[in-house]
This record gives structure tokens, sequence and C-alpha cells, in this order.
């Protein structure tokens, strides 16, 4: 394989690895595929990554690349988890996966023009797909549009408004259901009951591998063949689903017998009329201990180590603890039991958790129903998938001033997963939300403080905290005494830092011997600010300090306050310049952003020097 | 009926209207939609609202009440638009309707403890009524929960995750599907077509007619009949799409026959599974000129009349011009051509318009992929349904950087519509979004600027405006010579005025006699700043000036932008509190937020008095 990848598709006079692929025979595309395979398993060993879907998805994208004629045709991926094969075959190396200057995790056209459209958000590829086809129409030209989406994806509110905003769907337009079973946890839904009765039927089990047999002809009386044959099916599965939707429904196929896929989407190719293509696959397919637990091969670190989140472990830990004495205490996720931390809490209190699918905006509307009927409920989400459920936090939580807590993980710089996850519009975004409270833990231990001051609040809250290691920095003052907390005095520069890293930074800054004498302010809550302190210090220098975007940031809410006023101050904002951040290490985008401690050192100095 | 309303449910001793709505026989329940209807309509005529939906939810809400006991059961109403029978019912008055003081025009927890759920935005009653079940089964309550839904509503994707996240609904769960065979706008949804062929097959109305007129019958032997009948009916229409989303489907039932849906409401308040009624129903029942035109009475005036809102009207007459000589312009909206202002715009370019349906997230998808695919895609929404879309905005639109023009509609305060419809919060969760530019046109005249220099450019942008009349006020200085407009030079208080309200309070405020020296300036870009304007005046007093939540809005970007160098400015920042705001007029509400002309010239005196 990695022949292949080094000719790769810059230089030029040599064929690209697409066109390669065309060239390949069957027994060559498997070889390929077990190449594929091995490559996937080494480059994620090496650097981390999405590893489950990606060995999942090798015989269908193989497929997909010796049918149709990519970058002129679009592959969309919904996503984009799945997308380390087609990087492969587009002669992208993963050798540096998800680091810094390396290959990106999810598509990016921004990374390669074969990146049709961007993807790290579940659900937009068949309606992306549908915008593709009615420019295609509208300008006239002739490609294929291809969507390739998950069956946990499907289920997402954006992914089925596309599905049934209308029942005619455009033409040249093909929607690749990759259906291995499971959301990313376990999932009860009624898309995944329907998939899964489908497949699962015993008579048609038998059926089909006759089928199978039957049907293993080459040529145009094969094509005759293979077409009945799938016609048999839709008819022996009733699958009017997508039919109603607009598509053909073609389906369901071995997702991981290339001499299948690659005759069925000949014969699609061959087809004006939308079709939806039913694969069966495997998650983890060709690793034994993936295909087990895909779950937990889901997302791994290098050697598939399972990250430390100390924030996600606190708040498993801790929600654990307040369920035993309340029983009102509710938790509710959108996919992301382990990843929020909730795994302990799912075996003790299985009954109080809710797994809504990947579906945030139902998650939070529910907890609202649920907040109205007399539970605590607590929404545990990462703080760039919240930004699906922007308006359900608006309108059905605030509105009503409901206690629901969101406990916001993964705020700040994301590290390896890259721009499309970056949690760095929260604080910006919720600021404006009247009856909500933003809570910025410094530490694990001040996040059980936020979590019980925001429970006896009984009124909307946000924690947002960040994930990797965070180490706990003991508190001077209990957040139930004194909104903001001063963890070194000074007569010097004031660092308003808000949030875990801002105040380890401005902590580490303050520890210069030349910066000694700066007061540095644990600012835990974002909303509301602590109006006592910061008239107390309206006369001196301030730096207001954040792992957030600066534009209506924490910081902005500082300048507001003394500007509410009129009142001059001498104030500095350190926040995340405009810009869009890509993978690298959480350290290095703070970095880039010019958000580590030695920045702020470099302000604090310029600002001790100005008059 | 104004007698049992003014009974009320609040005077005590008084048996409560909805207990005097049980008492009633069948012909009195019929008298009693007379009466509800006429009191709609007069109510309407006075005050202006949601006409067609209200009339046509009449004979539905009046059946609920009739079997179920609100508020110990749990009325949750889809968009609220069809909540006035409801408001009616328990004693509230609509003589003021939407009017400061008067009762809302949606539902308000607020208003009334019998108003469970707040509604204004779509698709939220599903999730929240499965929220509320769960909470009454946590806690071991007992009572029925009924949420009542529209067609075009259901199409929603909030809806749809919470109809597919689970095959096991909750028991004693009823969802009233209003299926009143039309979105706000027609529609070609999946789901509508769906339903419109059950209820439009000739067998089966003749079948229904029949079985109608054979199933009259009361007590136990007519419900085992009537029991029947919908299961017939129901295997009739093969109608398996709501039993796969764990619903028992009971319908289509004439949403009209106050017999028919008392009958099959007692059967199914017996039953403990849950249940989806399908209720078929006409928009705007009663009144002949809402039934013959439902869209134009789906929302109206006073005296039925269609409201004036000139920049919408200016828009659509902005695109008809563009898309002449642009042939890649199309727009996209989501169930809102006629309140966007695009009806001739559809009239005259029918291909070129994409209606979503009420399918904010798929629109901003869609658009995303056909600006990738070529075209240039003009997203018309009103400012409370684009944070439906907000993370479509950053991720699908802005990290690609495409261009996409957002008319951002209603922004600002919106009327009679109130606090779930209030455009506040755009431009503080906007401002942030990396490569999107933010126009706030001072008049309709400048939006064509606005639009104009957003197509050149190339990326993202949002073009935000209010409703109602707006008067053109001419300009000094073409956006493309320069970011902001001096409108009036003075060596006064400096105000930074951003949108077409805020400019037009300015100038008045600068019209009197004391405050002639005060400069105003026509901030029309709120992302980017005019950075060389506020070099020029950091110096003096300023105010910043807007129709917007104060929190992260134009002002703070202003404060941010003297703060990234630690400038001691004189500014003093005057947006909206944080608060929601209710229905009253726009000039009602900017009152309530000390946003008026004469609020503004205070603020300019005081400053001006200071040192």
């Amino acid at each position: 394989m990695r022949a292949y990848i080094y000719a790769g598709t810059s230089k030029k006079g040599v064929k690209g690895l697409p066109e390669q692929i065309k060239d390949l025979d069957e027994k060559q595309l498997e070889q390929c595929a077990e190449a594929v395979r091995a490559e996937l398993i080494s480059a994620v060993r090496e650097n981390g990554g999405h590893l489950a879907s990606n060995l999942g998805a090798v015989e269908l994208t193989l497929a997909l690349y010796k049918v149709f004629d990519f970058p002129k045709d679009k592959l969309i991926f919904d996503v984009g988890h799945q997308s380390y094969v087609h990087k492969l075959l587009t002669g992208r190396s993963l050798e540096q996966l998800r680091r810094a200057g390396g290959t990106s995790g999810f598509p990016d056209p921004e990374e390669s023009g074969e990146d049709s459209f961007i993807a790290g958000h579940s659900g937009t590829s068949v309606a992306a797909g549908i915008g593709f086809c009615n420019a295609r129409d509208a300008r006239g030209e002739s490609y294929k549009v291809v969507s390739f989406i998950g069956d946990a994806s499907l289920g997402n509110g954006l992914a089925l408004e596309a599905m049934f905003a209308s029942d005619r769907k455009p033409k040249n337009f093909l929607v690749v259901l990759n259906d291995n079973g499971m959301s990313i946890n376990k999932s009860q839904s009624a898309l995944y009951r329907k998939l899964t009765k489908i497949t699962a039927k015993r008579r048609y089990r038998k059926f089909n591998s006759f089928l199978a047999r039957a049907f293993r002809e080459t040529g145009a009386f094969g094509r005759r063949l293979r077409r009945m044959k799938y016609a048999i099916k839709g008819w022996f599965n009733k699958n009017d689903f997508f039919e109603r939707c607009g598509f053909k429904y073609v389906g369901p196929v071995d997702g991981h017998d290339l001499h299948e896929l690659v005759g069925v989407l000949s014969d699609i190719a061959r087809m004006e009329e939308p079709v939806l293509l039913h694969a069966v696959t495997r998650k983890g397919m060709g690793l034994p201990e993936a295909e087990e637990d895909p779950s937990r091969f889901h997302g791994v670190g290098k050697n598939f180590s399972s990250g430390e989140n100390s924030f996600s472990a606190a708040l498993g830990r801790l929600l654990c603890e307040r369920a035993e004495g309340d029983p009102s205490l509710v938790a509710v996720t959108a996919a992301m039991t382990d990843g929020v931390g909730l795994s302990d809490f799912a075996e003790r209190y299985p009954s109080r958790l809710f797994d809504a699918g990947i579906c945030e905006e139902y998650a939070v509307t529910m907890a609202a129903g649920m907040a109205k009927g007399g539970l605590s409920p607590v929404v545990c989400l990462y703080s760039t998938f919240l930004q699906r459920a922007y308006d359900q936090i608006v309108h059905d939580v605030c509105l009503q001033d409901l206690p629901v807590i969101f406990c916001v993980d993964r705020a700040g710089f994301v590290g390896a997963d890259g721009k499309t996850h970056q949690g760095l519009f929260d604080i910006s975004a919720l600021r404006a939300v009247p009856n909500l409270s933003v809570f910025c833990p410094k530490d694990c231990a001040e996040l059980a403080d936020c979590f019980d001051l925001a429970r006896a609040l009984g009124t909307p809250a946000v924690i947002r905290y960040p994930n990797g290691y965070c180490p706990n920095l003991g508190s001077r003052a209990r957040l139930s005494v004194k909104l903001w907390e001063v963890l070194q005095e000074g007569e010097g520069v004031v660092v308003l830092a808000c949030g875990a890293r801002a105040v380890a930074r401005a902590l580490e800054a303050a520890r210069l011997p030349d910066l000694a004498d700066t007061m540095v302010v644990n600012c835990r809550t974002a909303k509301p600010l602590d109006e006592d302190l910061l008239d107390a210090v309206k006369g001196r220098k301030i730096v207001a300090f954040e792992e957030g975007y600066a534009a209506g940031g924490f910081g902005s809410a500082v300048a507001e306050y003394y500007a509410s006023n009129a009142e001059p101050v001498r104030l500095k904002i350190m926040g995340a310049p405009d810009d869009f951040y890509a993978h690298g290490t959480a350290q290095q985008q703070a970095e880039w952003a010019k958000l580590t401690a030695a920045d702020l050192a470099l302000k604090i100095r310029a600002l001790k020097k100005r008059p």
C-alpha cells in the first residue's frame, strides 16, 4: 500500500492512485483492501484516531473508487471519521495522522481538493449531497453525487430533515448507508431496529446466501440477474421507508464483499434515478479486538489507549455520588456515554441515563420536558456538538428558566480532532442567553463546587471544561462564598483567568521572578461576573485571559461591564483570534492562538511598561 | 362563549371552564365550537394573530378538553400558534391578544400554569412530551401527556429525532397529529405525501363514510366497534410508519367531527400504550376566505391585513433584479417564502427558489452544498429561526468559507409575537464565527449595497434587518468605499449606531437642540469594524447603540477592539439588557429595554456632563 500512497496523485506523469484502483481486478482489490487495513491499524496505533469505523469502510470505499470517478464525481462523507481509506487512496500519508502538519482525521477541502465537503459533525452528508445535485443540475453539469452515511448518523435531525423534506430526490444521487448495526454506543433507535430486522431475518439470510451463489456472474446477464436479486430482496424486505423518501432502495448488500459491491455499484452508476444502497458492514472489521469492542475502538489514542480526561472522569464520579442521595438527578447524553465519563453512571443507574443517540436537539428539549416534570437533568455534551442544540437551550430551557445543567466537555482547544471539533464558541454563543449561568471551574475539585451551586440555584447552568489532564490546584474560597477567587495577591497587573487551562497558565506566568507582583484571579463564572472584584481592580492594569474566541467571550464580558458605565479602564483581552484552528496538540493550538503562559507573560510585561 | 370565558378558572367557587366543558353534551360542544370560532375571528380581526391554524384546531382542542384532565394531564403544543382555543378554555381573554399586558399568542407557563410547556419554535412537542413522560414515570406519578403537532412541524429535525430516537415510546403518551395537509407554504415533504395518500384514496373515503354511519354508537359496544373501525382503517392504510416509531397508529379521523373525536379520544384515554392519533383538519375552517387562502391567513395583522415590512419587500425586489443577470443566484427559505418577501421571486424564478420546509438545518447545509457546487445561495430566514441552524452556519458554511449570504429578517424586537420570536441573539452568536461578515444596513437602499458587497466578497455573510416600516435615509458614502458612514458630524458625543432602528433613533436624538453637536455614525458592519473610524474617535466620549443583546453584541465588539490594545476609552454600551421581552409593539419593547431615542438622549446628556 505504501508504494501506492507515495506515488500519490500530486506528481505529474504518474498515474494517480484513484486511476490505479480502476485497473485492479477483483483479486488485486482484495489484496489492496488487506494492505489498506494494515496501514490503518499501524497509523492509528502510532497516532491515535478513529479505527473501528475506518476498518468497517475499507471495501465500500475501494468499491466506490473502482466504480466512480472522484473527484469529478463527488464523494461526501458524513461525520468523516471513516474517511481515512479515501485519504490513502488520494495519496495522503497517514504517518502524521492528526498531528500538526499531518493529515487531518476528517475530510477537509482545504487539505485537498479531493475532499469535496468538510465533515466532523453528524448528519450533514445527505443535505450537502442534495445541494451539490441542485447546483449540478442548475449549471447543466453531469457528475454523480455520493453521500456516505452511517446508520447512527441517519437518526440525526439534519439527516432526517434531508431525507423527508421532499419525496423527490435529485437524479444521479447515491446515498450509501453504511449500516454497521450500531451507533457510537448501542442504540434503540427506531431506524436501527428497522434495519436490524431486515438483515437479521433467518429466512432472509438463507435466501441471501442462495442468491449470492447463484448470481456470481459477470457481464450483462449477471447485471440483469443482480438487478433481479436486489429487486427480490427489496420486495422481500418490504422496505418502503426509503422509497417514500424518494430513493430506489437497493440492498442489503454485504459491505465487505468486493465482488458484490463492485457489481451492484456498477449497476447503480448506470442508473439515473436516486438510489439508497444499504450496505451491512462490521465496525472494526479485520482487527479482532476492535470487532469485539467497537465502542472502545471508535476513537483511540496512541497504541489504542483510552485518553485520560480528568474532568470527564471527575464528572462521572461526581454524578454517581450526587445521584445516590438525589433520586431526581438524571443524566442525558447524545451517543457519548463513554466520552463524557458516564460509563460507571450507566452501570450503576441504567434507568437514570438517557442516551438520545446523535440527537443533541432532542436530548436538550427532552431534558427540558424532564425538568418541567420535576427531574433535575444533567445534559453532558461536547462543546462542539452543543452548537447543534443552541436554539433548544435558548427556547426550551432558558426561556422557561428550567433547572437543566449542561456539562460541556471538550471546551477550548481539543487537539487532534482539529478544526471541526474545537470548543471555542460556547461562551460567546451562550453568554447572551438570559437566565443562564456559565461556570468555568479551574480544576476537578471546583467542578463539584460549580455543580452544587448550579443545583442549588435551580436555574439553567453551563459548566464548561477542557479535555486532557488537569491537576487540582486547591481552593482558597468556596464558590458559594465568593464568585471569583484570588489565587495570588499582587500589586502589579491583574490577570483575570477564566477556565482551567487559563488559570494554570496564569499561575505559571505569575511564578516568573519578574512577574511575582501579578495578581491572579480564578474567574470561575463567566456569567455572572464578580462585580465587586471588578470594581475593586478597575484602576489597575488588567488582562482578561481565556481559551475561547475573544469575540464575545469572557474578556468581552469584562469590557462590557466597564463600558456599561463608560468607565475608562486599561484592559487587555486575550482570547483566541478570529480563525479556525487545525489539528495538533491542544498545547500547539494554544501556541498558534498566542495563548500560552509565555504569551501571557509577554503581554503582562508589555502592560507593566506602559504608563 | 364570552360568558364562559369570564367565569374563568381563576375565581374561587366558580366551576372552571375546563370542568364545564366536561359537562357539555355533543350538541352543546358543537355550539361551544361555534362560539369559540366567532371569538377567534373577532379577536384576530381586532389584534392580528394566527388565524387559520387556530380555526383548524377548534374541535380537536374541545374534544381533548372533554376527555382529558388538564392541567393534571399535560397538553403540549408544537409551535403554539394553534393554542388560542386552549387559552380561551383556560379563562384567558383574547381581547388584548398579543398586545402588551394582554394574552400572548403562544403558550407560556409564565402567563399561566395551565400552559405546561413553552412554544414558538417548531418540532419541540414530541421531545418535550417524552421528557414529561420520563419524569412522570421516574417519580411514580400518573397522568397523561398529549403532544399536539401539525404535519408541517413533524418534518422538522427535532420532531423527527424524537420520533425515531427510540422504537419504544413511553406509556400514556398521545401524539395528536393535526394534519391540515399543508405546511405554512405548500410542501412536497415525503411525510406530507404519505399522509395525503392515505386520506385521499377514494376507496378509503367511501369506506370511511360507511364506517362513520355504522359506528355512531355509544357505550361499550360502540367503543368496541370504534376500535375495530380504526384497526380496519390502520390495516387498510398500512401506515406502519408510526408503528415503527413505537406508536399505536389510530386514524385518520375527521378533526372537525366532535362526535368521532370524543369517541376515539375516550378510547385512547383508557389505553396505556403510546398512541399517535392522525386527525385530518382544514386550516381556516369556518372562515371561507381563510379556508381558501390559508397561507395568507396563517398570520395576519389587524383587520386581516398583511403587515408592511419594508426590508422584506426590498429584499424580494432586490433578489428578483439580481437574479436576472446572475443565473447562479438562488434563494433558499424554510417555509417562509411570503414572510421573507420572496413571493414574487417564487413566481418569476420557481426553479431557483428552494423551500426546505420548516427545516432550517437542512436549508443551510443544502445551501452549503449548492455553494460548493458553484451556485450563490441566498438563505432567507427570520433571526429567531436562524438559531436552529447555528451549527450548520459554523460547520458547513463558515469552516469552508463558502459564498452563502444569510438574509436575516425580523432581527431586533419583533413586536406582537413576543419572547419566543425576538431576534436579539444573532450578532452575539454569529460575531465570533470566523470568515463571516455581519452587515446591518440602515435602510432598504443600503440593503442592496450590503448585498452587492457580500456577493463581491464571495465569503459567508449575514445581513440583518428588522421587520416593520423603515424609511430610506439616503447615503453619503457607499459601503464599498467606506465601511461606516458618518451621518452627522459633531464635536460632542460620538454615537456608533448599528442597524436600521438604532440609526433612526440616533438621528432623532441628535436632532434635539441640546444634542446638535452629537456625531452620528451608521455602523453598517458589525463585523468587521471600521477600525480607522474607531481609531479616529478613541479620545472622545462614545455610545455604542444597537437593538440586540448587549452581551456579546456590536457594542461589545467595539469594547473588544479598544481592549485588544488596552486602550482606555470612555465607551458606553447600550444594547438590550439580559432579559426576555414579552409581546407588545416593537416600540414598547424598545421602551422596556431602554433603547428608545429618548433613552439614548438621556445617556448622551449624562455622558456630556461627565469630565
